[in-house]
């Protein structure tokens, strides 16, 4: 449990400091500024007292109740000083020092031994290098940074430490409240995961966000996300998107993949909101924390202008927000209200001469709509109107209503006191309705999410054993890269369909084989001697009947023994021609962070000119399959174009899953391409043609 | 000229009142309060007096000098007045008075009588329905709002009223310079084109801003649009996209655009800077107004921390800009300036214990860089950072490096004063890195458009007669469609290169013919009575000798007979097969704002699953021609991929143009898709399959 991080009884400043502008000093000053209710115990062996308080030489001297060290010393005396804390019987330590795994070196090496120490002692660590945690509620401001942030429901943690001073500053300034504040520093032994199951399972935060540059185990990562997004929303931004992983990759997948394509799936996967940019962080942030989940995508605009409401209303159709239809009653209802020239009909328009009752009654009228699921209220400060009055028939209303609200009050000289009601009622403001739109978009994709239940993955038989054999011989041999028949054995003890090809010695044989396997047939000469088969003549293609197969199998036979006496031959090889389909590549490629990351394309150009490819993490079920395979833009084709038949979804789907399911089992696969899988029309399945598969070095 | 407008002597204000809360007192109230430094002329026959001002029963009673009126009258009153203005020498009017096309009915009638003769009398008519408009230099306020923004270099039009009083009160509240504002109302006589002319032309204004919904004559708009971005930055918000045009379309080409197609690629083609929301618009517009225009796309950023440091080069990745890279001395100064652990490459990192004067030594190396064509500031608020100081040190970089300088200094409580010193310097400040990169994509934008020349349309050899003949016999027999014959005629006739086709009567000749034309050739009946010809056997593919064609001929016509044997057979015709090219498509459709549209696209479901297409307004040049064609995304198919031969551009361009000039001499064609033009490998030239052609009705 990580509550004795936020609710500690008493805290300990190992390294707390007389001397202004010192860190030792600003958390001691913080601690004492911030009113924390619980005692404050400055360690410095150099000082009798800090701040009035006094001051213990050494951490074996503190006494008993200190459950919280917060340690600004030199990396080096941090190692024995938590040894000293777990002694003590201190379970919890925020390491603010730097000097560790940022400076490399010799720093990563402390960093390593403290790590392996911390989890030997069982005690809980967040940092190095970082700045502290404050939670506003428990009145803990345990950094160094300048001033605290109002009390609120909005849990923040962050991988930079700047960006959480940027923030503060940002709360402070704008008077946005927060729970949780976490800067999470090196993450040696606490990490964005487990702040994330911590905040979802905390009372007093109703909204999780979070600045990540990336995480190290993206499994647990995505466990964590999907259980939290559940009870609460998500949102995070995610930067350094063109640090893409450096290795080379041999695969079309692996080329496709790059390390913002994972998290972005994952994101997906988990139900985390991804805010593109700070602003947007913040933008969903408020919304989340101050208004009611919306039962539906639609919205509706009330403005006292045309224009911002054409505005309004582009927005709205460049993204997954609807305009709501008015009923014929809620339409009688404003034609009562408003005067003949306003617009009864979503954008509602009040008309520029609108006061507030005017304003207030076509928002009651519009709220009050079963179709209407979000309210943006919208304004110009034109001759008539008085946005003070404005705002609190917006807080008004909105309060009556019980759905979300949104208000974009254009302008800036009119708007100092109309903020300050809107924020009282808790109604999000935005400076034009662009954002608004935006956010709204972000809680219809978070309603999407908790009504969606994807199924889990389902297990298909497979040979495991066949391809832990082929694997364990590739190695073996030193090989990381298996052949392609290898591949494509591999696939088939997934149970992908591959082309049926047979062994034949004599016409006969070969014949019967063809009759089977049903016409058309391909013949290929089967021998090690000859690599380039089509050059002496060892290949037929397209044979029609049980005629063909003997006239060719005769010719191959007298060919391949005219242009290459010595060879020695294993047989004919009869083989299906598969026709019909649409190509399809899967690929998989190995991520850093989440690992098995399966891709999903149509074959040739699509793939490699276009990139109009899909990806998820695996192991995914058969509705994020189906996801996965609308996703892509060139769909349309697969859903079949000019009278065509569909493709067979269903074996597409059960073709991803039983990929992820493959690279599920084996962690070894580096990169695998099933390129081209055909894909018949529906009902008729799908035939993997070839294969690649590289196993990790 | 419309400098009337904005430099009158005296303005008589018709309508006057003395009636707080009536237009007619705000508009006199705010030509005294913004201290006008002419004359005043309130008219209004029920008061001796306005405001402590004399007032004039009639305009017929009005001084000599009065130059500019300002109409707040009923709407039935606005023609007589006008024709008073007109009589008193007065010629430029401002309409506020509504009621007039925005109602429709009657409202519609009058303001087309009013249009007529305003354009008799040749006075100039702002409105009506309009706001008014505002000089800040020349302290004209003759509009109804609340308040005049200060003096400065940023011109703006608007089709909303309401946005300009938005747009006013953000102005006065940001302390961001104004120098015209132009309500344009219903643009019964005057419209965004003749502002941004005007604009243009005057030495006041140097960035000029624009929203509007929609422009009538779009061929002019471009004309003026295209001669004003050469002089300074054009910026436009244009809404409404989801009002595309609702009229049926028959081809591809008519599906495919929209009314917001169509503007984007007028835009581009003219050299104005679309901004996305009202938030771009002024993003944008304080950049261009306060900064030097970039000589290059290369930015340094300068950062106190890492993580806002990633977010920047993040947005970096994904624009036009570019990530300067800073030369060796600029490294070793930067060595010399900061601590160890800087980072001393592009995005610098002072790291966060820097005070103002490393903050500034850091600037200033990068700016001296003459790889770096501008600087974003960067910063959070952390223990050290004291963001006066910072702002200050902005500030003085800019002035000695005369580089644009942009700020994103991140938080909000410790911002207040940093904000207005920063603002003293002219430095545009964004709250986050994210839209300071998008403003100096959008001067990049504009550095790349003062920098092309596209060449001018070419004019081809055409026979322009012809075409004018088939039309009009199309139009006598009622016809608006073309058959398939007749549209391959129409662009035979303007230099498309279409497959051979001639009618033979016997073996011989069709032998001949073969041989002459060349091989592979197809033979297709040609008969009246015969739809469809394949059925019949009336089709032979792909013959590749004379013997394939005389067994060919002889078989055809067998088969006919047998068939139908009362069909009148006129011959046999000898068609060229063309083989071994790219399918494109390439189309237009007429645009109700913008007249021909031009389309390019890959054939097939390139086009009709993926929509990928471009558009440009006809007439083009070569230049436009080919950027058209490398703007699709599945141009590397064109390029030619896997070793292919790249598609002959050459022709591809020449078709484009060929098509722009018919579209461009005969207005009467509606819509036209030449689909497929076949492109061969460079220098192979493109060969015209089919056409389809309406007329408009």
């Amino acid at each position: 449990m990580l509550d004795g991080f936020f609710k500690p009884k008493a805290v300990a400043v190992v390294g707390a400091s007389r001397e202004e502008g010192k860190v030792g000093f600003s958390i001691t000053m913080n601690l004492i500024r911030g009113r924390f209710p619980g005692s404050i115990y400055p360690v410095n062996p150099k000082a009798a007292e800090v701040l009035g308080m006094k001051c213990y030489p050494d951490v074996k001297d503190l006494p008993d109740d200190a459950d919280l060290a917060v340690l600004v010393i030199p990396p080096k005396a941090c190692l024995p000083t938590l040894e000293a804390c777990a002694a003590k019987g201190i379970r919890h330590a925020i390491v603010i020092s730097a000097g560790f795994k940022e400076v490399g070196g010799e720093g990563a090496d402390l960093e390593k031994a403290l790590r392996a120490r911390v989890q030997e002692l069982g005690i809980r660590v967040v940092g190095p290098n970082c700045l502290g945690i404050i939670d506003t509620k428990s009145r803990l401001n345990a950094t160094f940074a300048a001033g605290m942030p109002p009390v609120g429901e909005i849990g923040f943690f962050s991988q930079s430490g700047a960006l959480c001073t940027a923030i503060m500053d940002w709360a402070i300034g704008n008077n946005v409240g927060f729970s949780k504040f976490i800067s999470l520093g090196n993450k040696m032994d606490t990490s964005e995961a487990d702040f994330i199951e911590a905040l979802a399972s905390d009372p007093e935060t109703r909204v999780i966000i979070g600045y990540i540059e990336g995480v190290e185990n993206g499994q647990r990562f995505m466990e964590v996300a999907r259980a939290a997004s559940r009870l609460k929303p998500l949102i995070i931004v995610k930067s350094g998107r063109t640090a893409a992983g450096a290795r080379a990759a041999s695969s079309h997948t692996g080329t496709l993949a790059g390390s913002d394509r994972a998290f972005t799936a994952a994101f997906r996967q988990s139900g985390v909101l991804r805010a593109e940019s700070i602003e947007e962080l913040f933008d969903f942030a408020r919304a989340f924390a101050y208004q009611p989940l919306p039962a539906g995508p639609n919205i509706c605009i009330v403005t006292n202008a045309g224009g911002p409401g054409i505005i309004a209303a582009d927005a709205v159709e460049q993204s997954l927000v609807k305009m709501a239809r008015l009923s014929p009653p809620t339409v009688e209802r404003l034609r009562a209200a408003l005067p003949p020239t306003a617009g009864l009909y979503n954008p509602v328009d009040v008309i520029g001469d609108a006061k507030e009752d005017r304003y207030k009654a076509a928002l009651d009228a519009v709220a009050a709509d079963p179709d209407v699921n979000c309210i943006l209220a919208l304004s110009t400060p034109q001759a008539m109107t008085d946005y003070d009055k404005y705002a609190e028939a917006v807080g008004q209303a909105a309060k009556q209503s019980g759905k979300p609200f949104f208000s974009a009050f254009m302008g800036e000289a009119s708007l100092p006191k109309a903020r300050e009601i809107l924020r009282s009622h808790g109604i999000p403001q935005y400076p034009y309705p662009e954002p608004a739109i935006k956010t709204f978009e972000a809680m219809v994709k978070y309603r999407n999410w908790l009504d969606s239940a994807p199924a889990a993955p389902r297990q298909f038989p497979a040979d495991r054993e066949r391809v832990a054999t082929m694997f364990q011989e590739a190695r073996r041999q030193g090989r990381n890269q298996l052949g392609e028949r290898e591949a494509r054995e591999v696939i088939a003890a997934y149970g992908f369909r591959l082309p049926q090809n047979v062994l034949t010695r004599t016409v006969d044989e070969a014949v019967a084989t063809a009759t089977r396997i049903g016409f058309p047939v391909a013949l290929k000469i089967v021998s090690p001697d000859i690599l380039h088969k089509t050059d002496v003549g060892g290949v037929r293609l397209n044979l029609q009947d049980a005629d063909a197969v003997a006239e060719g199998f005769g010719a191959i036979d007298a060919s391949v023994r005219r242009f290459f006496p010595s060879a020695v031959i294993q047989g004919i090889a009869v083989q299906e021609m598969v026709a019909g389909g649409k190509e399809v590549i899967l690929g998989m490629t190995r991520d850093p962070s989440f690992g098995p990351l399966l891709m999903f394309g149509l074959g040739g150009i699509y793939v490699e000119v276009l990139k109009d490819v899909a990806f998820r993490v695996a192991p995914i079920g058969p509705d994020e399959a189906e996801a996965m395979i609308r996703e892509i833009r060139s769909f349309p084709l697969l859903r079949g174009v000019r009278g065509e038949k569909p493709s067979d979804m269903a074996a597409m789907v059960e073709a991803l899953e039983r990929l992820s399911q493959l690279c599920t089992d084996f962690p070894e696969i580096l990169e695998l391409d099933v390129n081209p899988l055909l894909v018949k029309p529906e009902g008729s399945g799908a035939v993997a043609i070839d294969a690649r598969l590289a196993l990790a070095g």
